[in-house]
């Protein structure tokens, strides 16, 4: 989350590498870049994440029944929208590197990668949720959801920092998107999951 | 989460930039330090965070009477565990680079911009908690959680990093650090407060 600051870091840090191919003895004014020290612009980005960020909420509010009858779903919340933010800038990472060293970023090699993940990650998760006497139906969920957030944090992990250098954006930007687009996707997810498992089934019952 | 990769990346930037002043012909052989393409010490890392932000499922388990009771605050609650990431993450990349560039760091100081960051950040909690129609006791406590938060925060991620550097460890790897510090430390908080706050009164008027 909010790692704009550590990719503003970045930037400076790519740019002075380029700067160093040119003209090494000629650093950037770096001093005139540096603002997060200051009240202003720390404080505009903490408010401006933080209301993204409670889309969440409005979310989680429209799914107040599920939650309330699967109240296990709501601990694991935290664990599986970090796994979503970790996968996913793991996958910006590596795309921002490889784009600049003009390597191809191809978002299918990274689905792959993410689906081999999915095969570790969804049963670590599922037996993390069970070990805690979460009943089957719900750890299968809390699975389910850290496979489908896996997956989608590796797709948009690439596919987000690629399509920010189409548009001739620097890439880098990509690490605060896919956290962000991660936290309320990870929620949709595992809402959307938890409907389809517990909640649907019962519905069909009656 | 997870910026392990980033602050390697950051120490590879900040070493490229030190041997630059000494011979800047000599590069570093940076391919040999990369890693996070193989799928070994990638998914080492996913796990190992898994395992980690799991503790917050433990935490929530033992105050599920709470939170059954005081749903609204489930909903909040990855906002505010967010929002301790964000202003963590901000302190510590201004302390390593402060710490870089031989300024003192002051954790004392940190403080104070904390308990200023909380004016703002603490009456927005409460209000996007209260107009959601969150009851005003669990918004006052949304409301008290992201001060607390916000306080917590600046303080682990200034006296982190400091700490690290003090033990010869880079204080960059403090980014990872507080992110998971504060995805548990805010859980905690929040269900310390809503105990303190919505449970012990309604104990007391018994």
């Amino acid at each position: 989350m909010a790692l704009g600051f550590l990719t503003d870091r970045l930037d400076r840090a790519d740019r002075s590498e380029a700067k160093e191919v040119e003209a090494p003895q000629a650093p950037l004014p770096r001093e005139s870049l540096e603002s997060l020290h200051l009240f202003g612009p720390r404080c505009t980005w903490l408010v401006a994440m933080l209301l993204v960020q409670s889309v969440s909420s409005l979310i989680l509010d429209s799914f107040k029944g599920l939650m309330q009858r699967h109240m296990s779903l709501t601990f694991f919340l935290t664990m599986l929208v970090g796994l979503g933010g970790n996968a996913g800038g793991q996958s910006v990472v590596l795309t921002v590197r490889r784009l600049a060293l003009g390597k191809p970023v191809q978002v299918k090699e990274q689905l792959h990668v993410g689906l081999l993940l999915v095969l570790v990650m969804a049963p670590l998760a599922f037996v993390r949720a069970y070990m805690q006497q979460t009943p089957l139906s719900e750890s299968l969920t809390v699975g389910a959801a850290a496979a489908v957030i896996t997956v989608c944090a590796t797709i948009v992990g690439t596919a987000l920092p690629k399509l920010l250098w189409f548009f001739n954006v620097d890439p880098a930007h990509g690490a605060v998107g896919v956290q962000v687009l991660m936290d309320i996707a990870g929620i949709a997810i595992v809402c959307g999951l938890g409907y389809l498992f517990l909640e649907l089934p019962a519905k069909f019952a009656k």
